[in-house]
């Protein structure tokens, strides 16, 4: 069913508008995201939005139609709307095409196929969404199973995450646990535990990895705490050979999940 | 001279604060850093600053009264103000301990020693600051010797930017070029120039890179123009297993570099 929404005071766009804050996203279960490319990858992981908006100047566009067809067909909601509309739903002067609002996906731990892949990211306290959405997309990139989210992360959903993330957050399951609930977790099966920390002399290309490698990556400025870091199978660093001690978060995890990839890969 | 700033409208504080803006850094050729950390890595880095801000709380610290004599030494204003005013300064509720005011520092091609460092990084309409700043920030951990900017990039001396190369920015060289004359000065002496491109099989790990590398990096959304790609000596590509077809750039950028860097340190 097709809808045209011409009026700002529209209930329907204060509702959309309010999932830019996490609050409302918690509370109605439902997040943002943006773009033709975002959603088109979305589709492509066979996601659909509960609520489709676009303008009458992308109507025609063949991804849209595309978009506009599996969002019916999937009982969801589509709107027609103006480009200033659309501005005011996604914050921004130059908004997408097009855009969606999704249900949240969590994946409880107990429901991770861990053999499912060979890598599988751990994030704890990360603050950054734009770091925690360029890991998803990391995450993708390496065959990554997914991210797990440790303590009181940034949230994934945030419309920030889903951006970095250019769709990643679809392909990639997401799941929350506390550090003891994920580490009984992790101890019920094969799982290595590698965290990258300032505080070890070990090389990151040292070691051979063993999958299912669980990449572990620490606050943003503090990094991990020791009882975590005592907890991991292995502690690496990455050469710094300037003036400064740390890499970006996002860039660590990376460097990390491609020099386990490669090992992989060269077997 | 330590002067006390007390007023939201002194010129000195608005004069300041315009440095958030491109034009007014451009006109005055100084840009914003914020933050003991960065303050300090600029001093260990040999830079003072023309003026310096602090407030009460923080004039005991150690670092902070190093940056104090430091910046008085080589001649530069030192100012005690308001928390208010520092957060005005610096557009954050909760500014850093202190804010300094450096001069921008550009260093032509012929100034650069490409034999200085072993890799060196190019990025060509790069268009995020976060990313200009990471990247300048894994220059840094790589040994790179500089940052070559290509036709229309985001300002490396932005408050972002500078932010996010946690101080790289004092401890990197920072150019900009035509392409032309880039590559005709390029060209004067020996150096590998890499592209990182989607138009291509040859895998990241295959080449045996030859120093000086020159690893280029493409605009976001668009990577790298095509007639750039053939100017490169190497086209090269990170394995893709995802539905993703590309990483963020920053993190392109800094797998492709500790690739470089493996490479040399194994040899």
């Amino acid at each position: 069913m097709l809808r045209e929404i011409t009026g700002f005071s529209n209930p329907l766009v204060k509702r959309v508008k309010a999932l830019r804050d996490k609050k409302a996203r918690r509370l109605e279960g439902l997040f943002l995201a943006e773009g033709l490319r975002i959603l088109t990858e979305a589709l492509d992981a066979g996601r659909t939005p509960q609520m489709l908006w676009f303008s009458p100047e992308s109507a025609h566009h063949k991804l849209v139609q595309a978009l506009i067809q599996a969002t019916e067909a999937a009982g969801g909601e589509v709107f027609v709307t103006s480009p200033d509309i659309l501005s005011k739903l996604s914050g921004k002067d130059n908004p997408g095409a097009v855009l969606g609002v999704y249900e949240e996906q969590w994946t409880p731990l107990d429901a991770l196929d861990r053999s499912a892949a060979q890598i599988w990211i751990v994030a704890e306290r990360l603050r950054d969404p734009g770091n925690l959405g360029t890991i998803l997309r990391t995450g993708d990139a390496v065959g990554a199973g997914g991210l797990i989210l440790i303590d009181d992360c940034t949230d994934p959903f945030s419309v920030e995450a889903v951006r970095a993330s250019m769709g990643a957050l679809f392909t990639q399951s997401i799941s929350k646990a506390s550090w003891p609930d994920f580490l009984t977790w992790l101890r019920q099966g094969p799982g290595q535990l590698v965290g990258t920390s300032l505080n070890t002399e070990h090389d990151y290309q040292a070691p051979r990895y063993t999958p299912p490698v669980f990449l572990l990556v620490g606050n943003e400025s503090q990094g991990l705490p020791e009882s975590y870091e005592r907890d991991c199978d292995l502690l690496v660093k990455m050469p710094m050979m300037g003036k400064a001690d740390s890499l970006n978060a996002a860039v660590a995890t990376s460097v990390m999940a491609y020099e386990v990839l490669n090992q992989l890969r060269a077997r």
